[in-house]
Parts: structure tokens; C-alpha cells; sequence
């Protein structure tokens, strides 16, 4: 978006693998994502950084939203029908389009990470993996903004998007 | 690390101000930054991106860890002295060195955000800002993997490193 400035370059560790190949049918959130198997298949030359990884059930992806399309500094988020500015959202069109989402480890397997809650399309190229640790990542108590106004059952209906089965698997599964 | 494959491109928008100037006298993460003081100065091209911000208690800062030096594949993490992979660690030298800390608004006065529990050097490159939302982020129960054998006490002493006061400013406060 902007021209000028230090850039920063980042090459993929790996690759996710998923059901999903159509962003509007694709879940918008883990939470909403329950069920939907998919992997992180991490390259060759990664590998020995996964040491230890299955110790816990969660982890951070950190990933390039590649298909967003241009950045949107204000935009209705998918929830809700009014304005937002884009870091008030977790709207996948964004200045850097990088992606967080908190998956679950199912089980490693060698280079490939089996995940359950993954809301990304096939073929994200991934950045990090960072683990999920309760004492950093879970707070207590939050305001959360816009989004203590939706109501959570529509928004589980809506979240879910075209997934409605329990156990959508990765293509190559 | 990998020199082949694709790449991707990513320009700050906007730095983060700190009283961090070494790294070693750094607290390891935001749980042991409380009253570690500092501000996100947004670039005035995104300041737009920021409306309604001020409604979470808590954000995601994801942001280029930009004198952390080599990747390291495994490594002993700060808290244990046994070699872990660096995916099941938050240690900064990463393949890919993008950090990730959960630090609480205090307030935003424009394209500026006053934060507390700040573990980020001064001058830390910014390159995203999520919401933290306790829907999609407070996972109720986890497997910590190794931190879950960290004493909690010995953590808190070692984790906040050479920060000690209550109040720490960012510099230019």
C-alpha cells in the first residue's frame, strides 16, 4: 500500500492444506471451524524446528493471506453492518495481509502438522508456527469492541460460512 | 533461511516506541511487561485503519523482530535449559523473525496508541494490529507442552529481565 519506507521479505516454511478452496465458503474463524481437518506441511529444511510441537494443543499459525485481494482501511466486517476501521477487524484485507489464526494440534507426523479448526484456504503459504501457551495468550478479562455485540448464535451460524459437516477433510487426506 | 521459493513483501505501518533499548534487559513477553509503557505510532497513510480500536482491551501486535540475529533451528529457551525446536518456543531468532505480543490499549489519541505490557525493542517495525476477542482467542483449555513445567515464580523473576520498575516509560513520554 505504501511505497516508501524499509520492506521486509519473509519466504514460506511451508504450506497449509485444507478443504477449502473457495474464500466465501471458507469458515472465518477456528471457532467457527470446528471439525475441519486440514495440515501444515512443513518444508524439509524446517523440519527440526518442529521438535516438541506436539507438547501442545494449540498453536498460532501465522500465514499470508495470498488471495485477499487490496487492503481496506475501513470495512463492514462480516459480522456486522457498519464500518470499521480495519484494526478493529480481523478482515483478511489488510495493509500487510498476514493471518493468525489459533488451530489444534491433532497429532505430528514427521513434517506435517494434522489441525483441527483450520479456517484457511488450501495452499496458504505459512510463516511461523508459534505454540499456543496459556499463561501468555489467555486473558482473563477483555473488552472486546463491536464484537461483544454480535450475538454469538448467529454469528456461529453465519461464522461457519458453506462448512456445515462435522469433519471436512484436507483434499489429500 | 531458504534462498528459493516464493516471497512476500511487507512495509511497517508504523513503529513501536519503547523504554526497551537492549535486548537482554528486555521482559520475554508482554505477561511479564506489566507497566512496561510504550506507543504504536501509526503512519499517518493508515491512521484511517484504527477507528474503533480504542473498544478492545487487548490487541494483537504482530511486528518484525529486527536485531534478533540468525534463526536457530533448536535452541534452550529462555526459561529451560534443554534444546526445544524453535516452533514449540517464542524465542525471537525465527526463520521467519515475526513477533507476536498481546499488549493492553490504554488509550489512542489519533494515530497513537498508548500501551502497557510492552516487550518489543524501541524502533520495533509494526506490521500488524488484530483485536484480541475472547471468542476466538481465550482457548479454555490447553497442553502448554514444556511450559507447563516452568515454575511460575522463577518465570515472572527471569521473564521481566532488567525491568524492575512499575512505570516504565517509552522514552519520549
Amino acid at each position: 500500500m505504501s511505497g516508501t519506507g524499509p520492506q521486509f521479505v519473509f519466504r514460506p516454511i511451508g504450506v497449509i492444506r485444507s478443504g477449502h478452496t473457495e474464500a466465501a465458503r471458507t469458515p472465518i474463524q477456528p471457532a467457527f471451524a470446528e471439525g475441519c481437518l486440514g495440515r501444515a506441511e512443513i518444508l524439509p529444511e524446517f523440519a527440526e524446528g518442529l521438535r516438541d510441537v506436539e507438547g501442545f494443543s494449540h498453536l498460532y499459525l501465522i500465514f499470508v493471506l495470498d488471495r485477499a485481494g487490496p487492503a481496506n482501511l475501513v470495512l463492514k466486517p462480516f459480522m456486522q453492518n457498519v464500518e470499521r476501521g480495519v484494526f478493529a477487524t480481523r478482515a483478511p484485507r489488510r495493509p500487510n495481509p498476514i493471518g493468525l489464526s489459533i488451530v489444534r494440534l491433532v497429532r505430528r507426523e514427521g513434517s506435517v502438522l494434522h489441525l483441527d479448526g483450520v479456517d484457511m484456504l488450501d495452499g496458504t503459504p505459512l510463516l511461523d508456527i508459534k505454540p499456543y501457551t496459556a499463561k501468555f495468550d489467555r486473558i482473563e478479562t477483555t473488552r472486546n469492541g463491536w464484537q461483544d455485540d454480535v450475538d454469538p448464535e448467529e454469528a456461529r451460524r453465519l461464522g461457519r460460512r458453506g462448512y456445515t459437516g462435522p469433519a471436512m477433510q484436507a483434499r489429500a487426506d
